[in-house]
């Protein structure tokens, strides 16, 4: 039955360690052009074994210590679940563990030939590139883990929204600050202008910080990359992109075979931490951080959208999911209720809000006053928009943003964009 | 009364905060030669107010997710403590976070001038070390953090020790990878001979993973410093070691005023780990291993002494720690109980470390069976011996084997090692 939780998945799937292990070593043995990036797709099948493994295994221990949730969209009568249908939290810490120990194991594979034949007789312009881009990774690996362990300090200790905000700063400063010493050696990123006014005042490091902050807050510095178009290792920053991205889908696709609905597993803020971050690493290293901001629409629309809530303008709920309506077996948005009369600033709010048609309100005939809101989110707004115009539909519909994001990078960038960035 | 809690300290520590901020933002505006040192100083000011003030505000959080522990040596009648004797254990995360924190912040004060003056017209020599170092930094941050993570990881799920031994392997293999590169770039690591031979060779890769877990299992890689002496940048690198020096010895101190007996808050794994690491890193930088190692000489001798227990020879108890004996107001070794008469291998053990004066057994004088054994721990071992001395002493005896340890390389390093190294 479709409740069952999933089963740990079968010894078989070791079998794809050998085959990860072939893919890894074989450019080790005999030089091959792109040994590189088959020792990266190696690593991800390791990260897809290990997070499959690894997670049923350590999940008793997580809810031994608290760490453990139940499923809202689960379909259960009643509100009363027993303890034996809580699941593990935070798994989003074995996710980022492993992704991040096969990170760092993937050093000597991306930087072999320049660790291992240090390069005395043939000049310092090929040591400088390689130390510059080994900074640059390490650099987004310390990211990485940054992000790693406040999201799991946020899972256990639950911070509050105000302590939150300055934690993307904290985890993107170290990328920031080498992606900005790698330009200072590589390109040029401080425009002529500026470096005339900057380039002899001590004053400059206050400058590192601005600009750092300033980049971290427009989305975790992802615009920031826009500043060093026209380079010209763009295939090796790919490279690297793509040395980043691959262990994360297979550590995902792991981690996604256990949160599969009924999920056996959840992320915690762990995972959204870390993935958001790695997204960040990639769309910075990778110079492709518009397109990668486009990809961010849905996200972005729902902070904006949420912003309301967040500031206490309109009373936010623990949890704004849309609800599961057993009798229909559809969703359907989740809503704020006023059991007193809201105030006449949330009234305005919502009053708007609900003209833009970003929220729906529950008004009561007689006396005018509201009597629930739906939530703030974009999949409440999707939900009540969508059966509207009598369409019925979930969390696919994020996936149609995706296709749309994809459309205005190819199609429209000219529109959008200056040609030449990316 | 001695035993109440330390205080919260009062608000006047936080006159101390405007002196470190004098001290980190005056080199930014008046150019100083010894500006860096003062900035460091600054954020070891920093480190220290921090860790005083946020331990005890975070106490209560820790204990709420039972990350909680009691003072073995408080003068208490019997065993029954209530809970309000519960003091927040881990609180090593809280010094990491800030000691790291910190570090991250420095980053444009230690490599300001590479990071503001591009040297596109200085040719690259500069920019390869400051980039070569500032790679050390990042990956002696990388393996502080992953100290950090895996010590609060076993904190809270209680790792078994098969699965802790390799916890510092995995921690030091990013500083060990880019101290490997950075010798690589600046000076000759690889003896000539093993470079004709593995020079060409793509096994090179794992000769990397080979070394680096010789490196590690020597004591968090510090024999590995010994091998690149004659370096130029000593005094570089020595400053560099002081950038991380300063800001732990802040931390420490900070977190000393409430661990200080009777204690208020405990370390946990977490500052074991992270601190172990913060060591590692400096020998490794300064390049001063050797005499770093000497300084640990009481822990190498604890945990020889330890293994027989640690690996089932002798039975081990959850705790080994001397018992504080209230009549007398004195410590006393704590012992290891035979119920029943133990196996003959751990009888021949027993007997051998007895007779090499490392633990003091009770025997049962009719049947010559062993009833209590003192546990195998420096602190042990020492109240024993002294004792027979008629001498009674406490923790303070570590201080003089430090004292020994710089008796020794000051003067016997000439019989001990070769002159040039460090």
């Amino acid at each position: 039955m479709a409740l069952q939780p999933r089963p740990t998945p079968s010894l078989l799937i070791l079998a794809l360690i050998p085959v990860a292990g072939t893919l890894i070593i074989r450019p080790l043995l005999t030089p091959l052009s792109m040994g590189t990036l088959h020792a990266s797709f190696g690593f991800a099948i390791l990260a897809f074994v290990a997070a499959i493994v690894i997670i049923p295994a350590v999940g008793d221990d997580f809810i031994k210590v608290g760490l453990k949730g139940r499923d809202l969209l689960k379909l259960r009568g009643g509100d009363i679940l027993s303890s034996c249908d809580c699941r593990p939290e935070s798994m989003g810490l074995i996710c980022a563990s492993v992704y991040i120990l096969l990170l760092i194991h993937f050093i000597p594979f991306a930087f072999s030939s320049f660790l291992l034949h240090p390069p005395v007789e043939e000049g310092l312009a090929g040591v400088e590139f390689s130390l510059a881009q080994l900074s640059v990774y390490l650099s987004a690996i310390l990211s990485l883990l940054i992000a790693t362990l406040l999201g799991f300090i946020d899972d256990l200790f639950d911070i509050r929204w105000r302590h939150k905000l300055p934690i993307p700063l904290i985890a993107a400063i170290p990328l920031l600050l080498v992606y900005y010493a790698e330009n200072g050696g590589t390109s040029v990123v401080i425009p002529k202008p500026f470096r005339q006014i900057f380039g002899n005042m001590d004053l400059c490091t206050i400058f590192i910080y601005v600009i750092g902050a300033r980049w971290t807050w427009t989305l975790g510095g992802v615009y920031a990359a826009g500043l060093s178009y026209g380079s010209k290792e763009l295939v090796e920053r790919h490279l690297l992109s793509l040395y980043f991205m691959l262990p994360l889908i297979g550590v995902c696709l792991g981690f996604m075979y256990h949160n599969w609905y009924p999920a056996r597993a959840f992320p915690g803020d762990t995972l959204c931490y870390f993935s958001g971050m790695a997204f960040a690493v990639v769309g910075i290293q990778g110079h492709f951080s518009k397109t990668l901001l486009l990809f961010f629409i849905p996200q972005i629309f729902n902070f904006v959208l949420s912003c309301p809530q967040l500031f206490g303008l309109v009373p936010c709920p623990r949890h704004r999911l849309p609800k599961f309506e057993q009798s229909t077996m559809l969703l359907r948005p989740s809503v704020t209720e006023y059991p007193h009369p809201p105030s006449k600033l949330t009234v305005l709010t919502l009053r708007v809000l609900s003209g833009l048609r970003l929220t729906r309100l529950v008004i009561q005939e007689k006396t005018n006053i509201i009597m629930t809101s739906t939530n703030l989110t974009i999949l409440n707004f999707l939900l009540f928009n969508l059966e509207d115009l009598g369409i019925r539909l979930g969390e696919q519909g994020l996936i149609f943003c995706s296709i749309l994001a994809f459309g205005i990078r190819y199609g429209l960038a000219g529109l959008v964009y200056d040609g030449d960035r990316r």
